[in-house]
Formats: C-alpha cells, structure tokens, sequence
C-alpha cells in the first residue's frame, strides 16, 4: 500500500492484517492539525522516528476483522480515536499516539484495536468524518457545558474554533469571534456568530467582547495559548472559563496576579475521551452538522495540503482524500 | 382598590403600604395555573382562607419602596416568586404561598418584600411577564440539563408544556409532544418539536414515543401524574428521567417494579429557586423568547378567564391584564 | 470441572478455553445476592434455562489469556462484572448477565470477555472481592454524591445496606439505620451508623427518621421497593432522593401524590458501569476498606448457602469460597 | 466605640443605629488574612482612604436590628459574609468589600446589612466563628468536590491550608502537606496530613508529591501562586485542578505550554457566595468541626497581632478577642 512516510515521503509498505481485537481499515480519508504540521516540520515536542506515516486524524470503511472483534463488521464505516487507550473518565496521561509513537492515517490502510474506534455518523462523507478525532472533538470537550444564556467567543476560523462555533450554536449559546479579514467575518456569522471582532484593526478585542458582552464571555476557546492568553483574561467574565485547547502563538507566562483577579478558570484540553466521542457523534447526526471544510486535497498531494495549511488562508479543515 | 376575592368575587380595599424591605407593586398583568382553579374552586390541599386573593403569579410596576430597599427603584418591572423565601440552593420546604397562605395578584397593588420580587426581561410585555413566576420556570427546572443529544416530551399544550417545549428547543434539545387535535399538533410542530402523537388515537402514546427515538425519551415532563405515569415510564429512556410536574390525572399508584427495571430517575419539580428565575430570564432576554399566550382577559372578567381555562380547548397561557 | 448447575445441582463439565479477546479465570470465591435466590428457587421475572450456572458475582485469578488480550495477564486478581458490555456513560439497557442469559460464577473456571473484568485492590481477600461487583458497586451508585452535611438512611443489614453504610461513611455523611434486633443495631453502630430504628418497635420509622435529622434523610437507600416506600417518603428530606436498589417487599403502587408533595426524587440503581467499579475499587482501596462478610460457605455446600442467604439473619455478605 | 482605625491606629466613633434591614452587631471576635495585612501596611492593590477600619472578618452578637429585618433577631450570633452582596450563583464581581471600600471588624460595634450576615454554628467560640467569613470559607470553596479516593495537597500551616486540610479530611480524601519545619509536620500529621513535604529540604516537592501519590495530587490548594505554581503544576495529576486562592510569593508569569501538557485546571476561588457559607456551617456543625487558632490577642492589642501574622512562625489563625 502506499502511505506517506517520514516528513511526507511517499513509500510502498505491506497492507498490516489485523490482530486479535483489531480491524483494518481501508482508509478513504485523513485530515490535518497543527500537531501534525509540527510534526512533519520536526517541531515537535516529542522525538519522532524516521519513516515515521503523519497524521492523527483519518477515516474508513473495515475491510477485515481480527479474532474476537465485537464492536464492528466488515462494512462499517470508522473513525480513530486521538488518544487510542482513552475510553472514559477523567484524562489518563499521554500515551502512543498516530503520527507519533505509532504511523498514522496518511495511508492507504490502518489496523486498529477495535477499542480505538468509533463508528461515524451515517450524514457524513468520509472526508466530513476525518475531521472529527482531534478537531470535533477537542471544540466539543471545550464547550462542554455551555448553552443559553452564555456567550462563548472563538478565536479565528481554523478547525476547532470553527467546531466550536458549530457546537455552542447547537447548545443555543452565543458565539462571538475574531478574525483578520471580512471575508471571514462574512462567513463566521454566517455559521451564527453574533459578533466578529478583527483583532487586526483592534489589537485590545479583550475589551471588546468584554464590552459586547456586557461583562465578558462565559468561555473562551484559547487558541493561541500564550500569545492571546493576556488578551483573553481581558475577555472573559468574572466567573467565566477559558478552554486552552491550543498553544500556538509565542508569547511570555501568564500573568497570575491578573489571572486571579478575573476570577476565573484555565482548563486544558486534551482532545477527549472516546466516551465523549461517541456522545458528540450522536449530537451531530441527531442535528445532521455538516463538517466545515476549507480544502481536499488528493492523496498524492499530501505535501500541498501541509503546505496550504501553514501558509493560509483557512476557514475550517483541510482534507486529504484517500 | 379593587381585588378579585374568594372565590373570584371582588372586593375593595386600601392601597397598601410598603414596609421597609417591601415594594409596592401596582400590577399589570396576572396569570393562571392549574392550582389557581384548585384554590377557587375550594379543591384544594390546603384550607384557604375565606377572602384570600388568588393567583401566585402576577408582574407589574414598582411605585414605591419601604425603606432600606436596595433591590429595586420606584418604575422597575418586576414579577413575584412562587416561593418567596427560596432564593437559591435545594428546595427548602412549602412555605407561605401566595393564593392560599398569602394573598396573590389578582388585585391592582401588591406590596413584597423585594426578596421575593425579580427583574423582568425589557423585551417581554406585562403579560407575558406575568406567565413567567410558576409555570415557566417550571418548565425551566423541568428541562434543565437537556441538551443537544437529547429527546424531550411534553404533554399536551397547557402553559408548563409549552415552555418546555421552547426552552428544550433553545438548548438544542429534540422535542416530541402528545395531544389531541390537529390543530394543536401543527402549533406545537410550528414551534418545533419534531414529532406529535395524538393520545387519544393512540393510547398507548409511551411505546409510540420509544418508537420514535429509537429507546425512549432521555426527559419526559410529566403534567399528568398518576393518571398518565404508567405510559411515561414506557416513554422513557433507559437512564432517562421523568420531571413530575403536576399530578393532574386520577390514577393508581406507580407500578415500582416497572418503574426500577425502566432504570429511571422520577424528580419531583417544585417551581424553583429566585436564583433559578434570574437565571432563566437571562436566558429569555439574551434569546428573546417571547411566551405564548393563549387568551387575555380583563381584569372584570376574572371568573370568565378561570371558566376558559378550566373547560379549554387551551394552547399555553391564560392571562388576566389589570 | 465442577459447576454448581440448574437450581443448585453440580455437574460436569470441561474447562473452558479462552477465546481471543477473553480471560480464563479460576474462580477462587463468589457471592450471592437477592436476584441470584430468585433464579435459583424459580421466581425470577426472566426464564432461565435448564442447567444455566447460578451467581452474577466472583473473583479468581487469570490463568490463561485469549489472543489479543492487553488489559490482564495471567496471575492477575479479578473480578466480573455485572454488565458484561457497560463500560461507561449512563445505563444503556438489560443485556447478557450472568446466572441467567450466561452461565454464572458458581463453577471453577469462567472465561470472560476481558472488558467484562477488573482488577480488584490488593489488601482484599478473593472472598472479599467477590462481594464487589453487584452489592458493593449497587450501594456506590446509590450513595454517589453524598458527602459531609448530608444524612443517609440504610434499610436492614443485608449486603447492599452494609456497603452503603461503609461507603457514605467514607465521604463523610452521616448514616442512620433501620434494623429488627439489638444484636444488628450494635454491629451497624459499631460501623459507624449514628442512629438505629428498630422498624419493628417503631413501624413509622419514616417519621423517626425525619426527627432525628431535623427534617428528613437527604438520601435513602430504598432495598424494600414497593414494601417500604411509602415509610421512604416519609423519611426523605424535602429535596432529597430515594435510591431505589431494589423491589422486596411486597406492596401497593406508589402514592405519586405524596410523593410529589415531598420534593423529592427517585432514582433507580442498575448497580454501575465498569468505569464506576474501577473508579470504586479505588477508594476501596485507598482506605483499605473491608467487605463484612456474614459467613462463608464451602463450594459443596452451595445449597445451604442458599438456604442460609433466605432465612438468615445475615449482616452482611454470603458467600461461598471455591 | 472603639476601633482599630487607619494603619492600627485606634479611634473613638460613635456607635452606629442600625437602619432598615441592619442589623446591628457587638463585635466579639474578629481574625486576620493576609489581605488584612497588605491593607495596614500600604501595599495593597486597591487604594484605602485614610481612617478605614480593618479586618474582613469577624463575629458577635445580634444587639439590636432595623425596621424590616426578618433573618435575625437580638441575640442571634452572627458572622459577616466576605462579598456582602454575594448570596448565590457564580461569583459576579468584585464590590464593597470590608477593609478596603467600607469599614471593617476591628471595631466594637458594626452595622451590616442583613442579607450580608451569617449564623455561626452552636458549638464555635465566637474566636474561632470569627475565622470562617474568609479563611474557612476560601477553603472550603477550594477543596469543593474532593472526596474518597482523591489527594489533595496544601502549601503550609496558613488559616486556609489548615482548614482545607480539615474539610478534605471530612470529606474523606487523602492529603498531603508541605511545611517547613518539624514541628508543624507533626501538627499537619496530628490533624490527618498522610504525608508531609519540608519544602526547604525538597525544593522539587512536586515531583515528590507525585511520586508519593503514583501520579500526582487530584488537587492542589495554591497559596503562593507565580511564586510555587510551577512546583504545583509538577505535583497535580493529569486532569487534577489547582485551585489558586493566593498569590502570595513572587515570581515569573505562569509557563502556558508546561500547564498545557499537565491537562489540569487552574481555578481562581473569590472566597465564596452566602449560600456557600451556610452549606460550609452545616457540615462543620454537623461535624462539630473546630477552628485552628494559633494565638488570640486582645483588642488594645491588634498592632502585636499583626507583628506576630506577619513574622510567625504561624499554624492555622491569630485571632483578636473584643
């Protein structure tokens, strides 16, 4: 099978057959993170083995079933689970994850422990349902517990912030949001933002949505981690909570004197369990949500797609289809 | 002024004063419960007595303040609590309730202690208002928690039911609902809940319901008591929870057995907290929801308004505009 | 092999090999609970074939291991679990339990899908250990939420009544009880209960109950089902929950009314999920609970267990050492 | 009256009438925190006009009450609540507070709005009632959910420390300490530590904590916020919370991304709402749990109190007897 290897490679690999408890998975498509993009860029925070196949994140149908497998059929249509042994409860620790300690999705074929699967909602495509492990499910865990009467602000328009949005709509909550341009805000409202805030043209939109929301948004989904954390201090209500699903942009400590002040709460998201997964899944299809996706790109064009999801523009997820 | 007196005679008496920590209320619009036709009918539980003033729910104008009042200014609209000690936390006990222990609002001035007062939303008009102190916010704590995922059902159209119905709609909930008639099924289609069966047609509504959403419904708010409880533990999911609200039909003791093999939760609703009130007008405001009244009447026809909403046909709230 | 068999005859019967994905454990101890009388002497609300090996609870050791297997290795403690496929979440429905649609624990070999095993603590005996996983884990969900300020009330000193007690006495609630005999009202003490109610002496025990707590138990743990509720809802605080574990008394329907007016809430235990077992067998072990075991019974003499288990008097478990 | 005036220095006022829905207090008690410190000596964050009387709080006895007050009566002991206008729900904002923007206990008389007044339970000295309104009840709010099976670690022998030690063991959760001295180890010890941390001799006490509770603390009680976060981020458990109820030792910004990879939460505590207060006083009444005090100084004295707070050594509270 062709997969693509080490920092997106392409290589030739035997189709892995399935163990006791696993099933393979002819893969239909992968989908793209920014700790993927870190990954094959060796950024990341981890050591990463040559030849090591990228990608978290991907779906497919099973193709074959190993010895005592109970929870899926040949025909099913499956999504991985991020953390593979996270099935319930409270956040375990890091473990092997795909892309990483083991290959990932950027192949043709997967086996995996059937406890690491998830079936996936019947509406969506496969390149629709690709982007649920990391991204649907990292925004589902951040907006966890809002609905009406709370007012939730996301930060631009990459693929948890836009899930984000898509699922605190779903809860009845309103969705206030930054962005760069007008092309965006045009379409972040038009996914049921009430207020889209260019922090371009005001770099203090702390202020803003503090005062957009007479006293400060209830959540905040952090994206930047310390580069706009001191801006979502500013941001969020007394009493409200910030969701740190991301760490992206460069920046100093968190001023704790400030922090404390707001009387708020810092909570670290770490994707989610797959009980969690299994409870989003069923909200998307009892509401038939549609995935947000900004670009597919074929399977050959793997190095286009990393390349399109550093330089941007983004709204949403970028695809790859198998 | 004047006052609608026992048993929905009028009478006249003094303005009151406020005390300190009291204000004084003159009242623009009043509502109706299921109690309300209790108390004036003389079927009550509890010995009213003779001369009391019915209604507990009415809302209106502040038009004076006793001294040390800080809650509230001389101009603010406000309605009253149902119980006017539960501010906030679990459900205390019964208390001096307004219609039976107390004398209620269908009067032209009330005077309160402005604990037991809270603000209304701008958006809504006096009327509407009055409709929000029993039976919304029993609906309110009926279908706290649901969500998107989950499936409610109301019964009927009376004024808690209908709600239920828009409030679960707000917080991305599925609603099914039971009625009568085709008239009813489309206004309660029209405010979106996804499926109406007719009980009378179909008598055993509970397994349509299981039907419906493929394992029964994860709330069911329950109007009827004895008198329907046995078809909402066949609606009922497993793990579901059933509000009881009211118990309005005659029937048998619940069946326990049944009921423990549904694995169900039954709570009893007891209106809520002020805390509560404050929060679901939040909720009103930011989403402005509008409640839906079924008929006005004026304050001279106060017998005639209890007369319709004992014989119906009734789709929501009976108000009464003093 | 020998299993105890149909109504509690032996038989015969090869050792069973582990399939992928199971584990074959030798069955050191198990326990026998009120659901497991009525199988055996007939009664039971589901037909049971001829033959079918009695008792849903037991521990052993894990002497051979299927394919695939990850989660246990031989020598390892363990124990079943009541539902085989509830994992986690909220109670998904009846399934396959043991003692009736599968063969049970009263055998000396069992092999289990390993997703139906947990580990059991280390300072417990396999006797102590097979009283885990329907009584222990039945009295955890009911006891769930209870912590220092909270009154609970236990009924009787069987299996499920003793654990609740120990339990809720670890989170810090204070516990009453009700009991028939001086001798058990020394031993719940001894346990830790604050007060005993002879409901012999004392047939209103609701209403002593509600008196010693000044206004009610915040939590009951109802065993007696439809026999005692209504001295239940007596006993209950305004606000607070019957836990209903069980149905053993006969008794008419329950007064909805009454308990409507009582503000309370019941809720019906299915005993729990792995993940509250695994969760329970951390704070089993952390505190080095023990099991308090009323006597046990040779693998031969499993009929008088039986018989002992019906007439009693016990305090505690039964059970039967392999 | 007398009372502790600008900076200690002590005044004559007169006493104050209580007005309409006041109640009028005879301080007997009142203790200190180390935002009482900050304020005397000039360097707290908020200015303080010259003249305000110290102390956040304390407690006394009801001496007389105003027109319209029904939630005490002459006789009545009390404690003021920290936020006076914070009954319930989620912590709104930061108002009037005592010490700072209105005069505070170290007086002889007070006059408090009533809403803003606490009963102290039964079996407390008025020393050790005057230790809950910030002390207690910070904790109390910290260790808010911790039960069996959890650890909880605290930084020290300050008032908070102690009594979240104290609550968490009520509640039955292990706990851990740091200290500094042999001497205190014992008493942290005494009063049900597990296990005690000399932070002098082990600067990494967070990897200590972690290696004692095989994996980390459930929750960690953050008194010295910039100064030890990071030590605190080394001892909480992956998807373990921090409670910051202080930030008393100087340091750099919090690092985001070392917080990010422990998956905890960090949660600011503002003390707690009326509501909270009340809950606390049941469960200590229940418990008859008892203040720690490290020493009592009479009122001429309360300059040598604050001496003696600010250099201790210190375990628990220093109190000032009226």
């Amino acid at each position: 099978m062709r997969t693509g290897g080490g920092l997106i490679t392409s290589a030739e690999r035997p189709v892995p057959s399935p163990s006791a408890g696993e099933v393979l998975v002819r893969v239909k498509a992968s989908s793209l993170n920014a700790r993927d993009l870190l990954i094959v860029t060796g950024r990341y925070s981890v050591d990463v083995p040559p030849g090591r196949i990228p990608l978290s994140d991907g779906a497919g149908v099973v193709e074959a079933v190993g010895d005592g497998v109970s929870r899926f059929r040949v025909g099913d249509r499956v999504a991985g689970t991020f953390h593979p042994t996270w099935l319930y409860g409270p956040f375990p620790e890091w473990g092997q994850l795909r892309g990483t300690h083991r290959d990932g999705w950027l192949t043709e074929y997967i086996a995996l422990d059937e406890q690491s699967a998830v079936a996936v909602p019947d509406h969506l495509t496969f390149e629709e349902a690709a982007t649920l492990p990391c991204a649907a499910l990292t925004a589902w865990s951040a907006v966890s517990g809002v609905g009406p009467g709370d007012a939730l602000l996301v930060q631009g328009s990459g693929g948890v912030s836009v899930f984000a949005l898509q699922l605190a709509r779903l809860a009845g909550a309103r969705v206030l949001a930054t962005t760069s341009s007008d092309d965006k805000a045009r379409r972040l409202s038009a996914l049921g933002a009430s207020d889209v805030v260019d922090y371009t043209s005001t770099p203090e939109w702390g202020a803003r949505v503090r005062a957009l929301t007479d006293g400060g948004a209830d959540r905040v989904v952090e994206i930047g981690g310390a580069g706009t954390l001191s801006q979502s201090i500013d941001a969020v209500a007394h009493g409200g909570q910030i969701a740190l699903v991301g760490n992206l942009a460069a920046g100093d400590g968190m001023d704790v004197n400030r922090f404390f002040r707001r009387a708020a709460t810092l909570r670290s998201i770490s994707v989610g369990s797959r009980g969690d997964f299994e409870r989003m899944n069923k909200v998307i299809a009892q509401n038939r949500l549609r995935s947000v996706i900004d670009r597919v790109f074929p399977f050959d064009q793997a190095p286009e797609a990393f390349a399109h999801f550093e330089k941007g523009p983004r709204f949403g997820k970028v695809v790859i289809s198998h």
